[in-house]
């Protein structure tokens, strides 16, 4: 299948999400329809939303956080689109960027030449033990969840492997969320819009204004070595290597390539799509990388005709910071072993050689786990068409997004081209 | 869309299931390894299955039946398809049947040549009670099942308006029931091997042997009439208008259809899909029919350049026995209001001028929820290539299948074609 080109080209000319967050008293449906109407007012033409001619619509598990299945023809109806055709795709935290591809997929096809794309996720709702456990069952639950294995615990064992066999420290992480934190501080969509010096800096304010003793952090490693600051969640994975937390939506508006001028002065082209999955965790030799997220960057990029070099800015799945580390090494941008180093040297920051997660990423922007996959591509879009404000990475043209469910058992690779 | 034709033709070259019914200590990879095995047999020229390139599997809510999301990985890896791609799509009752369009849409597109689509459930871990509470979440979890819904009730509302609007009786939904249970008991996959004259054999002779009154019921009818016999549910469905909880899987095999007679003697070629979404069902004016299944039918006889009278043999979704005589008049075989008369007279029987359910139907068949949209087109295939036993339908050429999600939330539709 390597290189193998879809049936016709097809464009993304609407995007649109939530601010990700917690929202009390807000369903999934609501959340929709603000990304919805947001994808709407993006599109530089207008459009007739009668013309959408169906809905491909990523969730995790609105079954276990909301106790409500069958969430596409709702999501549909909501924003005006019964009775047109609405799917809901589920592949764990790759849901959405799945869904993306399944719409890409209807419209390479000729069935349809209009295609919404959402994805949606309330999790707020549940005690955070059972949002941990609700996120479990993306792992193996006959073989790894009754060995009391959750999500911070497999990513912990990719960490551990990683330090063991590259040299990497609890440090070399820090360096992921500290970069994370200061795009997503650029963000008005992202959950934590704190930098973690911001966050230094008001508990110092805090304990100044207690009367208590102020911690003496001299920067932020220092800051987010410290226990009580940071308290270790599974080593060597602490609350600030793991994202949080989220409710959120986002949506994309999806057409025929030679359609798009008609709505966009300004699409993206979609030049490379790969998927793939693999094994559970517990059935791997190598825990120090995603094979699907080789495979799946290796086809997006084979379909592309381009390679690592090529990208300008790219959004990666770091739901723990080890998994960014490890998402640049798959995809090629940095020699396996050395994505710990580049991000540690800046090389991944907003204006280093290869910035990665300009949006703040999981880890800052939030991960409403079914909504992340779209919410990726939006911040590529907004990227691409040069309208990331202060993240803005200059002339950037080639844009990648990297959507990874569960341990890696799903990745999903796109590649996104401006041409104007 | 009406009439819109796919990129490329797409044939079915080997179809597979477990029997349907309970099995304890088998989880859905069990069953679905089983349904896989069964197809593979099926493929007249045999398949190597490292040349399948994506797996699509339909599964309702396997995170709220057994505490395990993101299935569709760990289903490609039980019957050795990692790292291929592998998508869950989820439309409640009709999750494989829409996993099918999915499958079809990638081929069409030019993505994959070969692509293998699965339906899985296994729902009887669970005890009865949250089984229907976790198919209530089928319905709006806001709207509808605070008020006390569930799904036997949903559909009695159907029934009763049903009756009030066209004069039909509780009688007239037993026939539904003794029909697929004549033809499930010519099923050996069907979870149900008798006819409903056969319990109530066996419940007089039981009644004999234990020195018990003996019930002196005339026929069928009589016996369904009986509380004690056939208790109400929600009336006026009683439990031998309601499929049962079931476990099972299926899997079909797709081709492009240029490669089918590479693999099959007698392929099945698909020359119409239609799908559709609608409101939930407290937001309907009109509980006599389903506008997704009306449109989803439409779509699919347009693109098939076909009609209801072209058809020889259908499967429709009859998770109760009203929504079968709903489904034969939304599709067109019956006027509106007569599909309770037609199953009356015969007319949808085995030897009828319009068979439905050959294969026992939901009904008698058993409703593995996941499993029942690619359940249906197993029965097409062993119908069209004249395999269906001591029920097949003579020289039957054209198969139609009709899947439902929930209360209509969701409709899709296939017809089929055999060429030899």
């Amino acid at each position: 299948m390597s290189g193998r080109r879809l049936g016709r080209g097809v464009a993304v000319v609407g995007a649109g999400m939530t601010k990700f967050g917690t929202f009390p008293g807000r369903a999934t449906r609501d959340l929709f329809v603000d990304a919805f109407q947001e994808m709407r007012r993006s599109v530089d033409r207008g459009i007739d939303p009668a013309d959408i001619e169906a809905l491909y619509v990523g969730n995790y598990s609105s079954d276990l956080f909301e106790q409500q299945g069958h969430t596409a023809p709702i999501m549909a109806d909501w924003v005006g689109l019964a009775p047109r055709p609405a799917t809901r795709i589920e592949d764990a935290c790759a849901s959405s960027g799945v869904a993306f591809r399944e719409g890409l997929i209807a419209v390479a096809s000729g069935l349809y030449d209009m295609v919404l794309v959402g994805g949606i996720e309330k999790m707020s709702d549940l005690p955070t033990e059972q949002v941990t456990d609700t996120l479990a069952t993306a792992g193996d639950a006959i073989y790894e969840i009754p060995a009391g294995f959750t999500f911070p615990g497999f990513y912990a064992a990719m960490a551990t492997s990683y330090m063991d066999r590259y040299g990497a420290t609890p440090e070399t992480f820090m360096h992921v969320g500290i970069k994370n934190h200061d795009n997503g501080a650029r963000n008005p969509k992202a959950q934590f819009g704190a930098r973690i010096a911001d966050i230094m800096a008001s508990k110092k304010a805090r304990a100044e204004a207690k009367g208590r003793p102020v911690p003496q952090w001299a920067d932020e490693i220092e800051f987010l070595r410290d226990e009580r600051a940071n308290p270790t969640i599974a080593w060597p994975m602490r609350l600030f290597d793991c994202s949080p937390i989220s409710d959120g939506a986002a949506a994309l508006l999806l057409v025929a390539e030679d359609l798009a001028p008609s709505f966009s002065d300004r699409p993206l082209h979609i030049i490379g799509s790969g998927q793939a999955s693999d094994v559970a965790l517990h059935d791997r030799s190598d825990l120090t990388s995603i094979r699907a997220a080789k495979l799946a960057g290796d086809q997006a990029f084979a379909m592309a005709g381009l390679g690592p070099r090529d990208v300008d800015v790219a959004e990666v799945h770091d739901c723990f910071t080890i998994a960014e580390i490890i998402a640049t090494e798959d995809l090629g941008f940095f020699p396996v072993g050395e994505g710990g180093k580049a991000v540690e040297d800046g090389r991944t920051a907003l204006d280093g050689s290869q910035p990665v997660n300009t949006s703040g990423g999981l880890k800052s922007k939030g991960h409403p786990v079914g909504a992340s996959g779209v919410g990726q591509v939006v911040e590529i879009w907004k990227q691409l068409r040069g309208e990331a404000g202060e993240r803005q990475v200059a002339d950037a043209r080639i844009g990648l997004t990297h959507n990874v469910g569960g341990t890696g058992q799903t990745c999903v690779v796109h590649i996104f081209a401006r041409r104007f």
